[in-house]
């Protein structure tokens, strides 16, 4: 006798989907970023500063993703920058099939395309879009202790970055002790820490970025 | 023809059983307060602070969720106070079924039941457990948007605790914006500022759950 499953069939097809949001991308030569941090940790300062770091050389989209409103949309619109908003009404992560929905209106090649995914650590670590890899952010009001507390997703992303150093002597957070949470769930993530307020730390993220856009356009780079 | 629905009678299961929850918990005039907030807002530092004020007169029960681990329970069994831990694995969420099979494990008679969600400010929400009320939570470094883009939380919060107010000059952040953000979803919530690391600000709460903790036993207190 067969089982009759219905999650799983669920999750493969928001993973069949990912990949042809992948292949769209690829396309494209598209490097596309998926950004997943809790309510408040400050992706949408991160992204403001990418934004303008890089919007000099390369075509950005950025992808937003709220329950509800479209307040960081509106804010990153003033940077010139061309941003679609998915406002996913009751659900706590963005999916492939919502990201597939953005598709049609994308009619530009970009280099770069940066999605913020809703607040929440958890489930957004559970659905592929379509990205090259995930940014896990985390900032250190929050705790030096979330790598172990939201292992799935410090243990998927290729990327940490632990936002808000300018607040550090105010709050009880150890680096050290954050890095070697992380290092348990993931050997190979690159961490950097930064604050997004003043824009230290981001020298290095920059020069990170900018290699993987190039590794990812190989020669031809599309000039905006 | 009947069309069959798979999600309606799981969320109708859930709500049937938090009424059973509650009925368990009515029946010890067990004051029951689902904490719900973003991971590292401040959740088990808040905890502590009501543990410490009431344990003298109240017997106190701590469910602690958590997806992994028991870091916040092992910290509050040195308070002295029972705690439950319950690992949610993957979801990220309590609900009914998990509270539930913690039943069993209450021998007690308890005044004041606090229940830690897992850090996150969607799910949570959807799902009613058998609580009085819930009680959100948002600390000051997330910024003063959190109840617009979080709706249903600040909508069916009783309480609204505003946490790390002794960061708030290093932060952006601005008490009446966040206020009136939590009064567009939620006209009678009742709003409290603090700092859980200080202690200030707590004499109202403290205030505000003596009178609760009175009301929900009447005249017979069970002292401890």
């Amino acid at each position: 006798m067969k089982r009759i499953s219905v999650l799983k069939p669920v999750l493969v097809s928001n993973k069949n989907r990912a990949q042809e949001n992948r292949k769209f991308f690829d396309n494209m030569n598209s490097l596309v970023i998926n950004i997943i941090a809790s309510p408040g940790a400050g992706k949408t300062s991160f992204i403001r500063r990418i934004v303008e770091h890089f919007k000099k050389d390369f075509k950005i989209l950025v992808i937003e993703g709220d329950i509800k409103g479209q307040v960081d949309s509106k804010a990153l619109l003033k940077l010139n920058v061309d941003v679609i908003q998915i406002n996913t009404q009751t659900e706590c992560h963005l999916d492939a099939f919502m990201i597939a929905q953005t598709l049609p209106k994308i009619r530009e090649t970009y280099d770069l395309i940066l999605v913020e995914n809703v607040g929440n650590l958890v489930c957004p670590a559970e659905f592929e879009i379509g990205e090259d890899f995930k940014l896990a952010m985390l900032s250190t009001p929050e705790g030096d202790d979330k790598a172990f507390k939201y292992p799935l997703l410090f243990h998927l992303a290729k990327v940490v970055v632990i936002n808000k150093f300018d607040l550090l002597p105010y709050v009880d957070f150890e680096f050290k002790k954050a890095k070697d949470r992380i290092r348990e769930n993931n050997a190979h993530a690159k961490i950097f820490d930064v604050s997004a307020k003043t824009g230290k730390g981001f020298d290095k993220i920059y020069e990170f970025l900018r290699k993987e856009l190039f590794a990812k356009k190989g020669s031809s780079i599309h000039k905006k």
